[in-house]
């Protein structure tokens, strides 16, 4: 037997073939790069065109890389791009501004509280140091915010989130989409899938795409049954920067996680959220962090597809300054405010008793006093979103909801108002009572797919771990939904933002 | 642009090379067939010689096959023989002659129970259906088990565990290994590590080994740093079992999905259960299922390394015939007998506001009346595991409990045994009341990672499936705590052994 390497021994079992086929030799997943031709030459190529990808493509191309973005979508931006638009902050000047006092500590311990106490310390750690450049960065892209206030997200334990200027995400896409394609030798380029790696021994030089690519939503597995495009090899010089985001919408990867999840079942991510892409840096040997833990959204409605606008007027309007009830008995039944498991939680529980009576979440004519006019406008245009009701009465009516106990709930929840204490634990204090008087706007309830917290593992510079080494993979940079353990069991409203900002800026500066 | 197929294009650029090297041009991880020579043919090989190993290797061997079982470590068995000899049977002959009526359905409910619904429902059907067989395939290769009844474990609805007869899992081991050895053409191979796979297109067809290899304990990383023994290359002429357990000693990987535990934290589990095989099958693109559910075993001692016997004279002994409490107020905390993963959560919980302060388990001497006079004074011989108490006083006195609480508490629970209900849920119909006058037997608790439910997606013919394809990766079939899925968040004490004869018996029959 050979007491010899493993490179060595194939190395001798290769003598008869050539020398040009030792190169060929690779334990590694992807294409070798000595048996491929590339088409074209990049500095850094970014796949995915979301909140971390463009801040990694920016921060790259700022650094003078030709850069380019695949983006597999006809559409530019992911979920990016139908997001609430809220980033949390934490210790920002907003705060400063209106008087709140936060903490990096405080940022810690709330995502940690949700999180069941597993999130990765030292990726936490960054978000908390970064934030604020985070923050700075995206204005200085050109991104429009808010300046008078911040939100209140449930599960923080105070405002830190800063808004965009129009209540979305794209607030943040579309300035920096425009920033990004007039940097000279950089490139966005829309229906282009990524495929592969193409490696030179350990490290990632290059990946193998697909031009004209048409995204295909009648397939049970785009990723697995989609043979549109043009194949195309794209070299990479300095590395590749994964950031095409989670896996809500990949039929096949999230049931596996939770096999409750119906093939059918409505997400509130775009159509392309698919594991694809993480898929294959598991076969390259990252290091997969807590896949299963699936984010399921409480405040998304049935009455709309996808993520739509009922998120924003539940999470930034009803839940804050009304409640959500119980139909089979008029009571509240969750802290409106509390974080995302729990609500949703609450709410499956309801369902799995009682499948189709969706609570109901409303509050009086002032509850939307912190939305602009087109989010509004967006919600009531569909006539089918926002139910509006004269009077509890007629609340009560509509949605089937016993009127005497529905009376009685938003009469003790406004007692608990006035006192400054809600019996289910929802910070009160500096709230008004809801009209009892009327109008009501009110959203029915159902928890969808959101947010995937697991993925790859990355350190502090976004740089992926192989579990073949417990090192980085030469080349190799994540950011955003892709990558796990940031926000452990559950993620906070608006960390998801920061946390694709946060480590695409870091992947583009360490690239 | 070409517009054709990656296999093509590859053809294509790699003309000038010559024949040989396209077969060496390979997008999968492992070693590609055609450059290495094979030192050994074997028809089976299996990884790990546990349960699923050895059920997997005896079913495969005794259709004819040539089977060679790895085991990396010097002595076979790696949990599974410190297990504790419990086998969840549901619908089996010892409930039928001893009166107690059970189904599969309760079986399945009682399992998705405690897995918090996330169990993959067709792998838990397959243990259901297949219980049976594999506890008549166990007796068939000699394994003694008690024939007087079914043991009662916690999260169980009825006693439907059967008990080896020694209350270890090595009565199991070691039968099979003997019948195994016998069997003309097949080999047991110890201290023969796994290294990877080797392909032929994407089929397994063999694996790199090293053989004379040395596990040293004192390293961090086992698999990542160990460079003893010598290379081989065997063929899998039928294919590859894999079955080689969890990760519950792998420091670096337990830590990726669950950051509190400590790098130095004991296990039940022995030393060379690391992710190493699991990690390899990943970069095949086998899919990674749930894996950062870690149950930790809330019978476990931190007054004895590992496993021990601890968990044995409480599970069997005091939790079911005595009662748990809490030192500082010498209340009960739990359901003796609810899941695992609550009853580790109260622990937890405890062990965080009070570090040190860990609860104690205890009954009258009568309380490990179920068990073989061997595993008492196993238990005894240490003299520091079980503390003998001649009354509640002394209990008291020794562990730190206020001592009329504690008289309270033991008085209450006798009450409520008397009445046939418990206040904390327990099922008590049947049993008799502690003897208040003594003796007492105690035990320290202290929850130690037991089991990562996580692993490898198998379909119910224990084949792996790829996310390449989501069909079965040809040649390759897991077994056991290596795959993922069939317990959930949380398996129920004895659905492991279930699982590994199960699973391992079907890849047997499969290959």
């Amino acid at each position: 037997m050979q007491n010899m390497s493993r490179r060595d021994m194939l190395k001798m079992s290769m003598v008869g073939a050539g020398a040009l086929a030792i190169s060929s030799i690779n334990a590694n997943a992807g294409i070798n790069a000595s048996d491929v031709t590339f088409d074209e030459e990049w500095d850094v190529v970014v796949v995915g065109s979301g909140f971390a990808g463009l801040s990694a493509a920016i921060k790259a191309a700022q650094k003078g890389n030709k850069v380019i973005i695949l983006e597999k979508m006809g559409r530019v931006g992911g979920n990016s791009v139908i997001n609430g638009g809220g980033m949390s902050v934490p210790v920002n000047e907003i705060q400063a501004k209106t008087g709140i006092k936060d903490s990096k500590e405080l940022f810690i311990q709330d995502c940690l509280k949700a999180g069941l106490e597993i999130n990765h310390p030292e990726l936490l750690q960054t978000l908390a140091d970064r934030g604020s450049d985070a923050f700075k960065f995206l204005q200085e892209c050109g991104c429009q915010f808010k300046t008078t206030h911040c939100a209140h997200f449930g599960g923080h334990s105070v405002p830190r989130s800063v808004l965009t200027a129009n209540d979305s995400g794209s607030a943040i896409v579309q300035p920096m989409v425009e920033l990004f394609e007039k940097i000279e030798g950089c490139k966005l380029s829309r229906r282009t899938k990524f495929d592969d790696f193409v490696v030179d021994g350990d490290r990632v030089v290059g990946v193998v795409i697909r031009e004209d690519y048409k995204f295909d939503n009648k397939l049970f597995s785009d990723d697995l049954e989609n043979t549109s495009g043009t194949k195309k090899i794209l070299k990479a010089k300095k590395g590749v920067v994964l950031a095409s985001g989670g896996f809500g919408n990949d039929k096949i990867f999230r049931k596996l996680q939770d096999p409750r999840i119906a093939d059918d079942a409505d997400s509130t991510n775009h159509a392309g959220a698919t594991a694809g892409a993480m898929l294959k840096a598991f076969e390259l040997g990252a290091f997969p962090v807590q896949i299963d833990w699936i984010q399921f959204g409480p405040w998304a409605s049935p009455d709309e597809r996808g993520f739509g606008t009922g998120p924003i007027l539940t999470q930034q309007g009803t839940f804050k300054y009304g409640i959500a009830v119980d139909v089979r008995n008029g009571k509240r039944f969750m802290n409106e405010l509390a974080d995302r498991k729990r609500r949703a939680d609450a709410e499956f529980k309801i369902l799995k008793e009682a499948p189709g009576k969706y609570p109901v979440t409303f509050g009086d004519d002032k509850c939307f006093r912190d939305l602009s006019q087109d989010v509004i406008d967006k919600g009531m245009s569909s006539g089918k979103l926002v139910g509006v009701c004269a009077s509890l009465d007629e609340l009560a009516s509509k949605y089937g909801i016993p009127a005497d106990a529905l009376k009685q709930t938003v009469k003790e929840y406004n007692e608990g108002v006035k006192a400054g204490k809600d019996e289910l634990g929802k910070p009160v204090a500096g709230l008004e009572p809801i009209n009892e008087a009327g109008p009501f706007y009110a959203v029915r309830l159902s928890p969808k797919p959101h947010h995937t917290m697991g993925g790859l593992k990355i350190n502090e510079k976004a740089q992926v771990l192989s579990s073949k080494t417990n090192k980085p993979i030469a080349g190799l940079y994540a950011a955003g939904e892709i990558t796990g353990g940031t926000h452990g069991a559950s993620r906070l409203g608006t960390v998801a933002v920061t946390d694709c900002v946060v480590f695409g800026m870091i992947a583009g500066e360490n690239i």
